[in-house]
């Protein structure tokens, strides 16, 4: 009888396919597990797949007494009480970097996009505005990259991805992080001299309790009206009452969001800017990179199946 | 008195105000020269300043004997009539490689929110459909950057700026051009081998006669039911018609335009289809840029009010 595996969160069918291969899944679709299965059937889960951005703590743990792996589809855990999981000796697992040159892409595709400005200008083709020769403020030259003082905040593989990606459209490059590192990057001491320094602030950082709201309404006043935001690590880490506010009031110039305090809720306050471009949470969402993180899940499992540690387990902070 | 300038194209005036500081400008607005100014105002016009890719003649050239000189505002020159300057005694000159970073960077863009389908991203968040959980079949994931196959036509300035950012983002990069190059990108004997080889062909040759609608048909064809078009150079260089047809059977995935056959008119039948980018020509269009293209257009202006020869000649074919 194959191993089961039950799936917490909502997930499409498709990036579930590799998996219903190997293991019986008891897919949730994301609604209450005891919903969903009997007692008698979630008592003998021993195996859990989850998105690492859903709520998993202490009391969903416990509706599975035999649970010994919480496996998480990507790079982030921030959604697992990572204490309660080692106190009831539960294994962790993620896809460490499995999409960071995809979630790299989507931070560089936001921020061309909106600096470029490249949604009123589609629309200003589209319209047919441009064929009469109607001015357009929006449209007006703006600074390019070259020399483009960007500030990369986290320096983990994603974060690296984006310099890299950066130092090539000749724009200089600046971090912070908690570590200093060996790499051709400025490194500044804080996130308020990074954020003084630079014209672009790209959020890569993990999130977690620690970095919940610190780009705040302080530190986007210090990015300045020529300033953006661009976020693909989680949407609690900007405070994004204050976003709307510096976004409304021309603090800041725009931003770039793949992220958002509650998913899939963008605020309507939002929305309604000009000065944004929005994607759903599409960073890892490429090909190639969900067949990588599929491959660490696939690892995980396996492993802990066998009774091996997770090839790819979350090292507990 | 200040040496005169004929503006033959039109203009916005931000653009022209540092030329308005050291020359006395007759501004046509784009308008036919001859309804806006006495034929004994332009009996006396020695340089004219236009955009290169306005069309100017044998015809144009001879409403002002004493022509001298005709500067291109930008890198383009491809509506100027190199033979009949020549014949003429007249210096044509342009702004190479000022605005080629601005060009690779909107090339660059165009080409992530194509195949990140940004634009259907940003309307999905703004709609409510994502909130909504509606699914999306344009949101399906798809390849990513690392390993893709970019296609690079032509190897100028530009060229190699776009080849150099597309390595950053892990691709594999070829490129089809008249010469093959010292540099580390796979070189194609032709325009069709490279369109075989790509998923993303990069239009980046200098336009003229010989590259009229060589993107046609067959090559888009060639390029595959993966494949996209970026094209940054000029609109002459696709068959539109072709594109169109192209986009409209899928026979190709999508495309980023920036330029167009007959700006600043993007076909109807083109602007309806969801799978392609539109940017109204802002390639050039950065401010470091328009810098650098006016350092270029004063440097060949007073070299030819000074009798010296022009710094940024247009190197005739």
């Amino acid at each position: 009888m194959a191993d089961k595996v039950l799936v917490y969160s909502r997930f499409p069918k498709t990036m579930m396919a590799r998996f219903a291969e190997r293991f019986e899944l008891l897919d949730t679709g994301g609604k209450p597990a005891r919903e969903m299965f009997s007692a008698d059937r979630l008592g003998g889960i021993r195996a859990l797949l989850t998105a690492g951005g859903s709520p998993l703590g202490a009391e969903a743990m416990d509706l599975f007494p035999k649970l010994g792996t919480i496996v998480c589809y990507g790079t982030g855990y921030d959604g697992v009480d990572l204490k309660a999981a080692a106190s009831r000796n539960i294994a962790v697992g993620h896809s460490p970097g499995a999409n960071a040159a995809s979630v790299a892409d989507i931070a560089m595709t936001l921020m061309l996009a909106t600096t470029r400005r490249i949604l009123v200008a589609d629309q200003y083709v589209r319209s047919g505005d441009w064929a009469a020769s109607k001015p357009s403020p929006m449209m007006r030259p703006q600074a390019g990259m070259p020399g483009r003082r960007i500030g990369v905040y986290g320096m983990g593989e994603i974060g690296r991805k984006i310099a890299a990606r950066c130092a090539a459209f000749e724009s200089e490059i600046g971090y912070f992080s908690r570590s200093k590192y060996d790499l051709p990057y400025q490194y500044f001491p804080s996130l308020e001299a990074l954020a003084d320094w630079c014209s672009v602030l790209m959020i890569a950082v993990r999130a977690g309790a620690e970095t919940r709201h610190v780009v705040d309404a302080e530190i986007l006043g210090r990015l300045g009206a020529d300033g953006y935001v661009v976020n693909i690590s989680r949407g609690s880490v900007i405070d994004e009452k204050a976003l709307v506010a510096a976004l409304t009031d021309k603090t800041i110039a725009g931003a770039g969001l793949d992220v958002f305090e509650k998913e899939p809720h963008a605020p309507d306050a939002l929305t309604a800017l000009p000065n944004v471009v929005f994607a759903p949470h599409i960073g890892g969402h490429t090909l190639e990179s969900h067949v990588a993180m599929q491959n660490c899940v696939l690892a995980n499992l396996t492993a802990f199946f066998e009774g091996r540690p997770l090839p790819y387990a979350v090292k507990s902070a």
